[in-house]
């Protein structure tokens, strides 16, 4: 019989791997837990992260997003897909932060080594608060020049990372995104999604964490409206089905995320694994898929500002279930 | 006073350029006139493309996209805008053809030298007949594992070619689309959209065609529902208003359209050129322009398989004008 | 019987396409004559720069690399090879410039408009004058912390510009390189080297220009030492020899030059032409010359800074000629 | 005092991480040992292969290539370099294998996703035996039209992979390279050359391993001449001085090593990283340096088939000590 976890972090993790699990889980098990943000601002689980100062896994000062989990999924072996179907993303508190970072982000020269080039970067530092309203599902801004009314948008929480053990036993930061999923920053991963994962090690290890409120295609200045909040999952696993890649499926939508550089071949594998979907678990043949997704195929960029840019290719599903 | 001009193509150009005129016009003209598709399959127009052989224009083999024009925009000079508006784009014939070629498109090996290589292509050659419903809106493709029922999709008519003379004098085939606009194939020019395009050489030179009855994001393939139609707009000039790539508005959003590749540069430069007319237009400064963009621009990918990559930046129109 | 010609230009282009030639050549014709640097520093040519502000070709402010020719050769036509001998290619003053640009270089934010982005740019204007010793071949530069003595280095000249009028009728910047050769900046277009360009237009059109006395791999800062100088080629006529992409041959190696974005695209393509003349012109299997290739091959890289990247694959002759 | 070691491996490791050392080494210690090919091809290490399936390190098919170590070194902390003196590189046996695989390698279609996308890959599978003879430094291959002599090329025998622990405690595939260094597969990395490796984790962890007695640039088939053989180096530590990437020095250059996707940036942050080291360890301002190096700069390719590309950007010491 399937449980009920309700699940307070005691400390976080800075790499995806195959740490010692939080929580041992079976299919149908459901959980719920919290994230926290890049930075611990003013969170109360700011502690837990200089917790981690003592476990040794990092070396070096870069700390990346704090990870939830590893959940360990019983019934998850190598080959078999791991499904989580996100039934709550919120935030639960009451503002968000953008930050601006010389030397980071998409439209500056980006920080190759993690350290000084002596070379040219020059986007100022700044730091953004945006207010979340999260029962109207509204953020706001002031603006410099428009003191009398703040800027005002939606809001459509997500989460930045989910992903499990990477591939050959590796170990992967918390700011890459891959096969394992990762660090994707893609607002498919929201409340209603479900999100298929490829399982590479026994027990899967899931984690999750870096909730945004809202995000821009591409995540341009390395940083979303970063915020702390709750989340609720269900677990499943599918037996002996390979998937290569992430992919997530929702109401209207089949959803295929790749993530590599250069953007080019994120967004040729996001198709490419999209046409393998339709083939396989739909009744068309490989170059009419191909043919289908060439005139109705949408892309969508989750970031290009992490290690691995990551694109996500889509196909409305009423074309595939008629 | 402003005048309408229905005007019929007695030839088609391959390359956009300061070529002889067809008409002249003046700011506030309206242009009616009909577009050709890339192989003038079974068109009343292919003899016109036949014509083409005795201009001399082209030396070699390919044809590219036939283009209508050049239209002299008489107001136009080097610094300025021209401004089209696009008042219909609507197919004039009941089916569109796809083709997949070997040796083209994003997900094959790219046929880099427009010759053989002699190493790996693998995409078979196949020719794909949709047809077209222009009073519903409505595409239909037959396939062969469905034949009771063939596939069924919503047009959204477009023109994937529409340009001005390039910059420095310079003359370029009609399948590269750039600064000037030329083959950027984008769903977003169409019916409703004002296209904004920089003025390189006096009088514009302007060219529309290659219409498309509808098309996935990148045209992977490298065709569309390649089809003939109508089209009609009318011409305005934003003097010593200087522009650096395309630029579209509708009701909802304004958009830039940046081509060249790698796909990331396309996608920085929309974005860098999206800043900059908020901040110049709008009442925003440079850094709060790059935040609101990171949290809600979108990014719409043109195409992934021209000489250029085109990647269109948008933002919503209602948070500017508040 | 074979011409000697010994051309004084009177004006340049700063487009690579099918202009009025300067002179009409035959197979076997020698021609001797000089180059202009970018900016006319202080050149006795300068004139023949302003003059060509009169003949409309240019309808913007940048310039480009001033062009000697077309030279027109009879005997050529679409689908043959044209090769130019360079029997000389040398500086004839004792100085050359180097200059640093913001917004322009390998290590800076690309000025993708050739405007102004409003981002970011931070490499400060710099301009580098290095005198040449011609007889004893070396280019000396004061530093500001080595006064009492220069920095020395080897000069090597060659022409970062050579090309052909490019295919479909297209009209190029010289800036640009491409399938025609261009502003390939290679170091390998010097005395003593063989070039072979595609002919794409009936009488090829071939132009000349841009000296460099030096420049490293990439032309990183988009600058080498830009200087003028004499140069004396024969040409000859490869009938019914269809090349894709430039090629150069010399006493060790044979060689083809890709240019395209990105810069993998480049290398890719010089390797599969490499492989291709390989597999025509010596007695090889195609996998054979892969494997061949795949571990004797080396890459040199042109340029990384103009509208299309150079790279050079090449493999030693004496492993073909065996 | 320090030591001189002869190391036989047990076992080998196809991961970089801070994994159990197998040897604890002290600055200015001695080290023999051997290395093994990446498919254990006839090698009588080839059962230290199998050992390693019951290590639970890997959890999926793919092995990698073999690693010797890792090498604890004492006095290594985080923001020290480590320095390895190749002091010999050499097989130690008569042949080498090179290998082609459908769906690997640059010139054909990627793999993306380590696993059947369903589309284009046409390169034919072919295992190619090199005869080496490591005394003359010639290896051999017989062509199938060239039956009666064999093609000869020299050999230059050098390391595919050597690295330390990466940064973050990440454990990366050791077909990865990377800022630790990792499966870079530079011919610069063969005997008479110091290998400097950034330090991120107390320690160090140094491995060797995938030995290479010839390469062409790039490695474009994604196999070179594989063999196995023996290896002696000397450890040194620089206190408190951090490089972001490695960096090579041998008699006549200094060399810096980046390896990221895609292949421009790789180039670029060899050169940053280069300009960096000669303003840093020489007398030179920052602009100087960086027109110096435009102006003499070389750039080799290493790989363009691992998950990341590397380039070497080098300058000849001979300019920098005068």
């Amino acid at each position: 019989m399937s449980k009920n976890y309700n699940f307070s972090p005691t400390r976080f993790h800075y790499t995806f791997g195959p740490h010692e699990p939080v929580l041992k889980l079976h299919i149908g098990d459901k959980v719920s837990t919290k994230t926290d943000d890049i930075s611990g601002f003013e969170s109360e689980m700011k502690k837990l992260h200089k917790d981690k100062m003592h476990t040794g896994e990092e070396s070096s000062y870069f700390e990346g997003n704090p990870l939830v989990g590893p959940f360990y999924i019983e019934e998850a072996q190598f080959g078999d897909t791991l499904v989580i179907e996100l039934l709550k993303i919120r935030p639960n508190r009451n503002f968000a932060y953008s930050t601006h970072k010389p030397g980071f982000g998409a439209l500056g020269i980006e920080d190759f080594d993690f350290g000084p080039t002596g070379l040219t970067k020059s986007i100022p530092a700044n730091k953004f608060c945006w207010s979340l309203d999260n029962i109207k599902n509204l953020g706001q801004l002031e603006l410099s020049k428009r003191k009398s009314k703040p800027i005002e948008i939606s809001l459509s929480p997500f989460l930045g990372c989910i992903g499990t053990a990477p591939r050959f036993g590796q170990v992967l930061s918390s700011i890459v995104p891959g096969e394992h999923g990762g660090n994707m920053d893609c607002i498919e991963t929201k409340t209603g999604t479900k999100v298929f994962l490829p399982v590479f090690t026994k027990g899967a290890y899931l984690f999750m964490g870096d909730m945004h409120a809202a995000q821009g295609d591409g995540e341009i200045c390395g940083s979303a409206l970063e915020t702390i909040g709750e989340i609720t999952f269900r677990i499943d696993v599918l037996k002996n089905k390979q998937i290569h890649w992430p992919r997530f499926e929702d109401k209207k939508y089949i959803m295929v995320a790749a993530s590599v550089r250069p953007l080019i071949d994120a967004l040729r594998i996001a198709y490419a694994e999209l046409i393998n979907w339709i083939v396989n678990d739909y009744d068309f043949t490989k170059w009419e898929a191909y043919q289908l997704v060439s005139q109705v195929g949408r892309i969508r960029v989750g970031n290009v500002v992490n290690p691995n840019y990551t694109v996500v290719a889509k196909l409305p599903k009423k074309l595939l279930n008629e």
